[in-house]
């Protein structure tokens, strides 16, 4: 490696290195993704800590085929887009965003996480992956029961 | 009118008549549009009965340049998508749908409310149009302060 970039690299944060080759990118364009479910996790809930607020799942065109199919093939994009729930006044409204978690198949990249490789955003900056090489154990563990559904946990609905 | 369609009409349900050409049009494909944003209404909100449930605005592309351009183009449709909400575990799942209200824009033919034709299909059923000729009153009176908004509530959200 050239000493100019050695000496660029030891001047960024991490994250932004991580943020230059990510193993599951961040999904740009999702929001114009079809929408394919939402839910509310509140306090209480088992997984709140993790989960909490309100989320959308959305799914690229690969991804909707798999939905069908009852596996996905390599390409499909699945995104849990995280948003503060705030509750007031008898309703629920979106509040800013707390992550934007990701889900990319490909079979033969990610053999050790049922074909999937996750990454989550914090606050949906791009430059932020918050899980890195702990995908195993932060997402595939929880996914792992859902093999009979090829690891996806959302169905889709009309 | 021929006396064999004369006789036909006289056998449908009323709902089959309005559906045949319907002033707002069930909107075909929507759930395949932009996802704009969503919320939850529970019992204790001023608007329960109405509105009561989870719902979701999508929007088609004139509308998505429309929330733009402050002001909403001819051809451009939002769909208010609304389902029931199931709250159980400290969590707020989506139910069955409770129906699919729509709005079509339509400087010149609707300009008696707003340029906004108004309709809502019961149960999200193509062909039980549940509106009619009640929208002024039914829709548009509530609609009508949000003039400066083209007369919609919703803001799109990254």
């Amino acid at each position: 490696m050239k000493p100019l970039l050695l000496a660029l690299l030891a001047v960024l944060p991490a994250s932004a290195v991580l943020a230059a080759d990510p193993e599951v990118p961040y999904p740009t364009g999702y929001r114009y993704w079809h929408h394919v479910k939402s839910m509310v996790i509140e306090q209480g809930h088992p997984q709140f800590d993790g989960f909490g607020g309100i989320h959308h799942i959305y799914a690229n065109a690969s991804a909707l085929e798999g939905y069908k199919a009852g596996t996905f093939p390599d390409g499909s994009v699945l995104v849990f887009d995280r948003l503060e729930a705030k509750r007031a006044d008898n309703a629920v409204t979106e509040g800013a965003r707390k992550d934007v978690a990701v889900m990319l198949k490909d079979a033969k990249k990610f053999a050790a996480t049922g074909g999937w490789g996750f990454e989550a955003f914090g606050g949906g900056d791009p430059t932020r992956p918050v899980v890195g090489a702990d995908a195993a154990s932060t997402c595939y563990a929880c996914h792992a029961p859902e093999k009979a559904h090829d690891y996806v946990f959302s169905r889709t609905r009309d």
